[in-house]
């Protein structure tokens, strides 16, 4: 375990605050209020070269390690949890590019990223199964020149805003879990269609909708891998890893905000500021600890990822870093909004967004149940 | 403490159960989704007899004991936070009114109440004051013919919404807390002007602006009682035992909602029904528990209301009812979403609402530390 | 849900109040420290005329209902946490005779308690049984003129000390659960011989060591019931809600010594006695709303024991107080020791054996994870 | 924060554990049960090499950084926590004297330890002072060729059992805490006796009991620092760094041995051992990651020790790492006695003494509260 940061890393994380500052955060309501997709802020996340992150350096990424990788996204989740999190999506999908296609077609696919900021969503979730599940219910079939998707997937992040999609498929004729297969469909595909609405709690940013395909045709150069590569492939838990970034970057925020609204802020008849009553000064040192405790799990985590490049180990780390951060996130930011009161349940402040936000994107699979699970099973060497 | 409640009892809270299923719960997305008074719920409260719960029999009331009372605000709080908010407010103005009014301001202002079913809204929050702090900013000064208020308001539930406002002022030349006094204005007066939106997390519903009072008239029989009787004189706190059954009855709601979807919803690969599923069973059981365990300790409360008719007494039963079912309350909504998962984030589902609704108004004053404040005190035989 | 005791109820609850505090709690820490039979405790709960408390009138007894027996019991661990324990497992021994006797066998087992202030103990466990499982290993055999009884007890309480012990045997022959039976063996039986130790962390005056029976005579009166009548009959649920009342005597007798603890004790140079520390209130406060809030459960789950006579039905009651009351009781005992500080970790303070006798008898069964899995499947309506 | 550690501090670490299990864990139980001094284990710590670990390299010590030397303290108190504890004092009290010493007394003191595996203790606490306030009451006075102590220290760890007591003693004449001064004296000192008994619930293994001083002659050159350059220096601060990492690996042991019990073990009607039980398995995760990133907030606090050589960063360090470590290791051993139930309450298991220390050994200065206040004025940019 080493956070010991180079220059160049330490530079990147200075970018990613900047962003997140400047660029992010003065868009996060508006995004939120109207439930659409962060455009102008994923446009200045490309600007400042972090799409790129999870693009391996030879083909014009910047392939950072998992570490700094977390770090960044928790420093984007500060300014705009939604657009925080369509981005770690978008980098965990360059991640099965790299791992499962070819060199033609990463050439293809990391040069939209790279040269365009063009963004990639992936889609995994079907109606009636379990969040994290394999897919059975939108099969890929093959056809005369490629093939075709039919089925239906849930909460699509980044539906009609991002410009390729990668759907998880199973392929048809293979049986359980054998045939799990990544297709990257683009945006303007007539047989895919935005079934759904999104109006939810929070993450309204990141605009997750049912789509349905209907004989969506694919190119075989759109497939990458071979069925059955992409289950169990370790890659994927690289999602609950970002997951827990976010959460506590957006909770780091809350703290941020209560801190300086019980600084600044004192009502007749109590003495002085908010901040000089103990008990507040008790709320916001749990929050901290708490939240400081966690990110060292998240870290901690993240440093051990290329140890052992497994589903299994990988499945533990994950679990590790999202049953505390989840736990973490939820407390600060409902303390948060405790400690400062009622005037901060007015949209005027931040923190009430941040808290729906949190509630929302934290029931992400794994849920705290299954990572717990994963957690426990690994503490006494028994199988997942 | 005895909670065998009379056959008339039993009628009336089954009154109150019915009117909130079949009336409120259906409007309580669109009370929300729009920020407007439950005008409508507010009828059908007062067609089903109950907003007049504390009002004496002899003024045509139902003059309601504090455990009955505290029940029924329970039960339509499960169905409508906001409705069963505004109609616990009113409730406790008819308090202040039968505490402090003469005979003929009861018979007008009950009046109002039992024949019309008119709401009275009451406002004591005072911007740059903490909440439940009596009033120094709303100066009520005598003219010619009555008196006038200048000043302002923060947190004007029903504002435009109740024919009447009950008003906490400080009646001008009295020094300290010994000129708090309480006036009764009719809603068309145009010395009182909404100065403030009204755009929150949760609570929607119970619409409460700003308002600001430029030499707004107030005749000499809207003004009930003298300087000082108002303050600390024990049936403000009847606010905070009702709180603590809109938490409950609220949460009571979410717990019925999350039973409900893991009963009825089974997720492939999983076996069977969520409800099927032991650690399930077990967060449903620890949610059970946390929130009876509240709604005793606030019928307990309410019970004893009448021992000691007495700010300090009354102090801490409500500071050790509020206390428990808020931290019941914040459990509960936020574990039952977690239980059921990403889907119930939408709005199409009511957990939602109630989540934000809870985390609202269980900001109301006297909050959780200077609630748990009061038991330590009284526990330890010190002055409050 | 009545609390409204009569004016006998409350006296008797006063005798039991006085006897813990007069007679047991001074003996507490002896009994403690020697790991001895509580005997001159018992003989002053018998004087005091508690020792009949599940004795029906008919027989001597003062037949109290459970509400009233559970707050008895409760006043009696307030003194001595093993008196209490050990008078809780005779009373429930008592009821057990009551269920399963012929008026001949209650004639005679009730007066020895009646007239002499004989104490009879209760042994189920079993060596490699799950606390709370129905026996296997301790087999009632058919001889010439009665039976014997063959194989091993563990955590027998009173081993030594009572003055019989009701032991559940499996009858030989009858397979599964059918054939539970109860046998009352007098403590000068040759054929049962203590073959453990106990020497524990808390429970040390309950004395519960391993028993071992080789052709343990019994005569065929002692035998009450016939084989499979004691299974799953509702009485054995007793046991739960006096063990809940216990940990709940306990902990305010813990609460207590912090109070009185923190009133005394004023540390240089902190300004005043410790009592007046904001957050030493706060302490106190969240122990006494924690404990209450228990209480009330486990007086609730008492007042609805006869409602249905039942193992199912009470099998919820008891998880319902047992799993809060040991929750609340590990909280405010080991909190209670943490306001404190370092000095009460001195044997000559109470709290530490408070402390260690909460640790160690909340761990008899059910357990908190078998008690809420009863409430969690009773709420879904599921199978328990 | 940097834990990538050398082969050498590897070795060492592996050394600290071999003695703790080899060595420390076989006799920790016969401390505890007598209440005496770990003689034979301070010998073993000593012949490992690990009595010097804070003594500079140039004395012939192993000037450990404090990372290693908090995983160092960790990994014994996995095998006796009273060793770990009474080792920790000595290690701080070799601080003091290297920080105040001159380089002639360095050289006398340290060589006692080096050469001979001599025990040096630190008493601090006095009657009617809290924990960790300056020393007020043990005088140190001139007489004609050195100095003689007057007064009384509490908790005086090692009493009668190291060779020397580094004393904390307030200078006549000097006003408030300008005359702090320590002063090393030896244990067949005449002006010192042991005066109070040492019968607690835990660290029995530390007895510490008090000890009155009646001119107590100290020579000149056993006075170490001119009054007043102890207070506040920053040294201090490294107890409670070192209490933390006591608290983990104690707690650490008993989640070993809750994970050890689990596996082993399967109780009739129950199918698959304890371990193959899903909430089981969620009790051992929790655990787990409760002391996991406790253990990491520790280890960043130490890595942080040199960062600022001042008091006030060192109390925030101290905080953060002493309330975090002291939460976690009170939920772990009393979860690991209710994960394995009643039978670990027995002596026989290692669980219920490690319980009774752990709880004991938080209590020392600061405790929780005082903590996070440290912490949360930190975090809000108030003076502590």
């Amino acid at each position: 375990m080493d956070f010991n940061l180079t220059a160049e890393q330490k530079k990147l994380l200075d970018t990613a605050e900047a962003v997140a500052r400047e660029s992010l955060e003065p868009r996060a309501s508006k995004y939120d209020a109207e439930a659409t997709h962060p455009i102008e802020s994923w446009h200045d996340v490309w600007k400042a070269g972090l799409l790129t992150t999870s693009i391996p350096r030879e083909y014009g990424g910047l392939g950072l390690d998992m570490t700094t990788y977390v770090m960044m996204i928790e420093r984007l989740a500060w300014g705009c949890t939604s657009t925080a999190m369509t981005v770690h999506m978008h980098s965990t999908a360059q991640r099965f590019i790299d791992f499962l296609g070819t060199h033609q077609q990463k050439t293809t696919f990391f040069s939209d990223v790279v040269e365009d900021g063009r963004l990639v969503a992936s889609w995994g979730s079907e109606p009636g199964r379990r969040g994290g599940a394999s897919p059975t219910q939108t099969i890929l079939s093959p056809v005369d020149d490629g093939f075709v998707i039919n089925g239906q997937k849930h909460f699509c992040t980044m539906a009609g805003g991002a410009f390729r999609y990668l759907v998880a498929c199973a392929a048809q004729g293979f049986p359980g879990r054998t045939g799990t297969v990544m297709a990257l469909v683009p945006r303007d595909n007539a047989g895919m269609k935005i079934s759904g609405g999104w109006d939810t709690l929070g993450m309204r940013g990141t605009v997750s909708p049912a789509v349905t395909f209907e004989n969506c045709l694919v190119k075989r150069e759109w497939v990458i891998g071979e069925p059955g590569q992409a289950e169990n492939c370790g890659i994927e838990k690289a999602f609950g890893l970002g997951y827990s970034a976010i959460y506590i970057g957006a909770a780091q925020r809350a703290l941020d905000c209560a801190k300086d609204f019980v600084k600044k802020n004192r009502f007749d008849p109590d003495p002085g500021t908010m901040a000089e009553n103990s008990l507040i000064q008790r709320h916001i040192a749990e929050m901290a600890l708490a939240l400081e405790s966690a990110r060292l799990l998240t870290y901690q985590s993240a440093s051990r990822w290329n140890e052992v490049e497994e589903t299994g180990f990988r499945t533990i780390l994950e679990g590790r870093a999202k049953s505390r951060a989840t736990e973490a996130a939820l407390f600060v930011t409902s303390r948060a909004i405790q400690v400062c009161g009622g005037r901060v349940a007015h949209k005027r402040y931040p923190l009430e967004r941040i808290f729906r936000d949190v509630r929302t994107c934290t029931l992400m699979p794994p849920n705290v149940d299954r990572a717990l699970e994963s957690v426990g099973k690994a503490e006494l060497e028994l199988e997942l």
